[in-house]
C-alpha cells in the first residue's frame, strides 16, 4: 500500500508523465474516496502536475525554469548542480491528488510528472494512499 | 465528503481567497483533527497560501510571477498560454492544511487562494478531508 | 498526534533543517505507515525539502531566491516584506513526506526545512501524522 515507481530518465532535465503508472496503483488500490500523495525521495528532481497533452507545455516549462535559474552560474556548491536542487525546491518533493472510485481526480489534459533536474538518473516516486473520511 | 468548491475568476491573473468557503466544508465536516486538502484540476492555476489582510500583497506577487514569466515571451506552447502553466507549476496544484475542532489551522493573516493565471474561466477547487491518528 | 515544532530563526532569510524534530515526533508516533505533512501558519516562511549534507546548497538556494525576488525592489506592500511573502510563496506552505516503520522515507541526503524569509523571528510548524491505508 506504499509503493515506489521507479524511473529512468534519459536527460538532464526532463519531464516525464508518471500518470499512467500512478492511476495503476491507484486502481489496485480499491480505494472509494481519499487522497493519492506523491513523493520523491531526491534534492534534485520533483514532482508537478500539467498539461500533458501538447508536449510544447514540457519544454516552455523546462526552458522558463532553466531561464530562471541557469545551470551554469556561478554557485557555491561544487558538485555543479545547484541549479538542479534549486529547480526541484520551486516545483516541490510532493503533491497529493483527490481520489474518487479507484482512480485519480486529475483535469482533462492535466498529467502527474517527474521532474528531472540532474539526470540522466534512476529515480524513485513513493506513492501513498490515504482513505478520506470522518470516522 | 470531497466537495468541490466552483470559483469564478474575473481576470487573466487573480488570487481569489476561498478561505471562507473551505473553512465552511472543513466545519460541516466535524473533523475534530485531521487534514484539508486542496487540489485544483487545471494546469493553469494553482493553489497558494499567503497574507489576506493588505490587498497589495496579492498585487505584489501576481506583478512578481509576471515579471519572472512573462505573458509575452516566446513560448514553444500555440496557445498562447504557456507563462499561464508555468505560474501555475511555480505556485503548485495542491496544498495541504492542518484541522483541528472542525477549523482551519491557519495563521492570523493567513488565507488560502486560487490562484488564476488564464482567466476569467469558472474552476474548480477539490477539497478532501483526512482524519488524522494512529489506530 | 498534532505536535507543533517551534523554531528560533536568526536571520532575515535562512533554512533551518528541522529533520531531527519532525523525525522524533514520527517516531513517538509508532506510525507504521502513511503520511507526515507540514505545515507553516505563516505568510513569510515555507517548508522545503533539500540535502542537508553539503551547506553550500543551502547557501544557493537562498541566494537564487533573492535573486529572482530581490528584498528592496519597489513593491506596493508597505510593510517592506513582499519578498518574503513571495518567497515564501514558491516554496509552499505545506509538504507531506511518507514514514515507514515510524521512521520518514526520505533520500539519503534530503532534509526538511523551514524556510525564514522575513527573520529573524519565532516560527511554527504544525505536524499531521496520517494512517495508510483502505479500511
Amino acid at each position: 500500500m506504499q509503493p515506489k515507481l521507479t524511473v529512468s530518465t534519459s536527460e538532464r532535465a526532463q519531464l516525464v508523465d508518471i500518470t499512467d503508472q500512478v492511476a495503476h496503483i491507484v486502481a489496485e488500490s480499491g480505494l472509494m474516496q481519499g487522497l493519492c500523495c506523491l513523493f520523491v525521495p531526491h534534492t534534485t528532481a520533483g514532482i508537478t502536475l500539467n498539461e500533458n497533452w501538447d508536449p510544447t507545455v514540457k519544454r516552455d516549462l523546462l526552458t522558463a525554469l532553466e531561464g530562471l535559474v541557469p545551470w551554469s552560474l556561478h554557485y557555491a556548491h561544487a558538485e555543479g548542480n545547484s541549479a538542479a536542487h534549486i529547480k526541484a525546491a520551486l516545483l516541490g518533493a510532493s503533491a497529493c491528488v483527490p481520489v474518487q472510485d479507484s482512480a485519480l481526480v486529475l483535469g482533462r489534459w492535466q498529467g502527474v510528472y517527474l521532474a528531472e533536474f540532474d539526470g540522466p538518473r534512476e529515480r524513485v516516486v513513493v506513492v501513498t494512499i490515504i482513505e478520506d473520511g470522518v470516522a
